[in-house]
């Protein structure tokens, strides 16, 4: 797949909430995952497919979503990016909070290598 | 400066099109710059402080701008993104178009190292 290609379907996937569909069809074994901050003073960076799984099972287990809406992608070469702006309730809190951030992704050989998620400041 | 401190700057600059400005205060003199496509068929990629001032130099004598709307900016780490919507005519052909984009820019010791253009696809 090229990166247009991937992009699409990651739009596509996410817009349905395929979490583990989407990281089994486009991630590649050793992707790397990094978030802007880390939770509970651990690394922001997530080694491999199934170290992303374990960030998935966290979402799905901790999170209420009322909404979750992605853009259309931007690509360039080996790189894309989708705006994704959610409205979600935390479970345990009850905490209800407006997420609004974008991921830039890197493909190598049709596979999600690299993934970074950077909150709107 | 921080990432986001960068970030801000490159926002308010960029609303007031004030391009050499942003140059001159936020690029490295190494810097890289990465277009989606290359005119001409020339490399999309573009390196050195002086080099972006030739991209600068180009869209100013080429391009009337009717709108250019650039996003709150997206950080983390070392990374930030913003998305810019601008509405332009050709000066030469009067072709006007609206592009939408977003920039993928990469800061080392306070100083933009590499900036990406993704258009929407």
């Amino acid at each position: 797949m090229t990166t247009a290609e991937v992009a699409k379907k990651v739009v596509e996937l996410v817009r349905k909430q395929a979490w583990y569909e989407a990281l089994d069809a486009l991630y590649d074994d050793n992707v790397v995952s990094v978030e802007a901050y880390s939770a509970g003073g651990g690394s922001p960076e997530t080694r491999g497919k199934e170290g992303v799984r374990g960030k998935i099972d966290w979402w799905v287990t901790a999170m209420e979503v009322h909404s979750f809406n992605a853009s259309e992608p931007f690509v360039g070469h080996d790189r894309f990016v989708i705006q994704y702006d959610a409205d979600v309730s935390e479970k345990e809190s009850q905490e209800r909070r407006q997420l609004s951030e974008v991921g830039v992704y890197t493909v190598k050989e049709g596979k999600i290598v690299r993934e970074e998620f950077l909150p709107r400041v």
